[in-house]
């Protein structure tokens, strides 16, 4: 995809004031796109603002304007559900640097060209502070909680941590409190991947209407390795073969999750711009709390008030539950009230998405209180 | 690289005949390159087959002829040395599809062009094959000791499956019976990336004088993640900044772990024919002893006499303790003598190339008896 697209169930703010971020830039006119579900009580004390995931965006719970699939969340967000709609207003916005609207490097540039990679780099924080903008227009003040799974979980984090009285929860499921050098590692490789693609072209390829779809097939390849378990991919594909009886002695797809991993890397590119993806994983390699606030992780919880739940899952190895161990930690020391959890569910990361009973009751539970 | 080099201490055999395949195809005029350490005692019973890993060669002991590194395993070969070359009459040859004088897609087909994408797809079992020939030609009827770390360890394993009357003993090092569905997913990444290069051209970059090396760059990068474990990148690199005091907010190796895959990516293509990496992960992927033999793993080793040696490493995650237990419960069924050690050494899988004085220790002791 080499232009942004606005799903049709978005709305659109446009910041008046320009937007500080941590590189030092004031970055001007940025727009946020968001989508809302439910009813704003008269209170305003029901929002849940959920944050999604490095190549998520904001259908939480509406049909990917794409792809035409179900909101990547609707398992979890809607009446009854276990982000019960009935009951809270949910609020979802595309992360500053997205292609769904929000401004990012296929955004226009005040000179009317695409920023590519004129735009800044930016940080988990600049993400976050982007979507209080958001809050601050609807005049929300305190949210009933955040909500985050994976790059989500980093947000809610920074949202809890930065500013602590906007709400009252904090819900962080399959997340970290920094990036890790394995993290980093596979992250550079997906940058390396779309950078050595020739139709990269620095950044500058939006004017061709095609960008570099190998280089990012091969980046969305490797990044989706991390996100299964041995285990599950081992349940799912095994040596299996796919649609032949024997190998080929050739370099076809031979294997199903051959075949799978192409088709993986292949459909990210109809969905996903190349620029985004390199600002995004930055953003992602760049964060950690800790050292946002000197180094002690507990500090970034000083002046925390709300109430946290971390979940982790078993076969998690990109942030495995040590992970979540080491924020439970530090929350204690902090003196915050925490609830942690590890679930058993055989999806490896991805587990956040998927169906896994016991993270919809977890869920329900933390919200409901 | 984008030809083949000829150590200055290897020898070529030149094979008579045309050499069977396991996918059919009967291949002429292949050539073996390899070295020899020690000298052959008149029985001609004190002969040591070593087999490299992917990215290995028959510079075992000797300097390597592009990188002037030390051989790859000096610190296990040598007079006094673990390996004893005093002793033992050390041969190491490189690979069917290898780029180290052995033939492979960098050589000239019968029509004076390079193979390119026209070799053949070959197996475990065909380099292997390949290798039989030389202790043929050396009149060498039965070996000490087959030995392989990683991919070594799969020809050593097949060795001893198929030829198990040539071999006195088989170690393995860091091995595995079959490629799951995780090392097949990542190297169909690496192989992606370098058929993503349009440098690559299908293959035919020889004449060009220059390869794919962005995408052998990439592929090396993915790899090479795969050989480190958690602990030990963590240790090594952490979030450490490369050369500066702090984040640039750019996309240049800010962090060390960034800057050291991109080097080992770069100086991997000095060293590596991109056909051959293509090759060579094809025949690692379609490795699956049992199912050469009907399915079940204990009959490959049916007719097999030698003691076995198996060695795994508690932080290799790429061919974890796991499967040298599946391979040695196989030879338990077989009825094959057999000692099993898993060792405890911070370097992942890489740890069968370092300094780990324990594996030093298993590897005289299991050789000397």
């Amino acid at each position: 995809m080499a232009s942004a697209t606005l799903p049709s169930a978005s709305q659109v703010l446009d910041l008046i004031a320009p937007l500080p971020l941590d590189g030092g830039q004031r970055l001007a006119d940025v727009q946020v796109a968001f989508e809302t579900y439910g009813s704003l009580s008269a209170s305003k004390s029901n929002a849940i603002l959920i944050f999604h995931a490095l190549t998520g965006d904001q259908c939480v719970a509406s049909p990917h304007p794409v792809t035409g699939k179900p909101g990547w969340w609707l398992r979890m967000v809607g009446p009854g559900r276990p982000i019960d709609t009935d009951r809270f207003f949910v609020i979802c916005a595309n992360v500053l640097g997205g292609c769904y609207g929000s401004t990012g490097p296929a955004s226009l540039a005040p000179d009317g060209q695409p920023y590519a990679m004129r735009f800044p780099v930016i940080t988990i924080r600049d993400m976050v502070r982007a979507q209080i903008s958001v809050l601050d227009a609807m005049g929300i003040d305190q949210l009933h909680a955040v909500v985050g799974g994976s790059m989500g979980g980093m947000q809610a984090l920074s949202f809890a941590a930065n500013w602590p009285e906007r709400t009252r929860a904090a819900l962080i499921v399959a997340s970290t409190a920094r990036h890790s050098a394995q993290n980093i590692a596979f992250h550079e490789v997906g940058r390396q991947a779309i950078m050595a693609d020739p139709k990269w072209q620095g950044g500058d390829y939006y004017a061709a209407g095609k960008g570099p779809d190998a280089g990012l097939a091969v980046a969305r390849m490797a990044a989706h390795i991390t996100y299964l378990s041995e285990e599950g991919m081992h349940e799912k594909f095994g040596r299996k073969l796919q649609d032949r009886s024997a190998k080929t002695f050739g370099f076809d797809a031979d294997f199903q999750v051959e075949s799978y991993l192409r088709h993986q890397g292949l459909s990210f590119t109809d969905r996903f711009d190349a620029n985004s993806y390199l600002y995004i994983t930055r953003a992602m390699d760049y964060f950690d709390l800790a050292e946002e606030q000197g180094g002690k992780l507990a500090e970034a919880f000083a002046g925390a008030t709300a109430r946290f739940c971390l979940i982790s899952f078993d076969t998690d190895w990109l942030y495995p539950t040590a992970e979540s161990r080491t924020i439970a930690h530090a929350l204690n020391a902090a003196g915050a009230p925490v609830s942690f959890v590890e679930l058993s569910a055989p999806f490896g990361h991805d587990s956040f998405l998927l169906d896994v009973p016991a993270l919809d009751r977890v869920i329900a539970g933390f919200l409901g209180q």
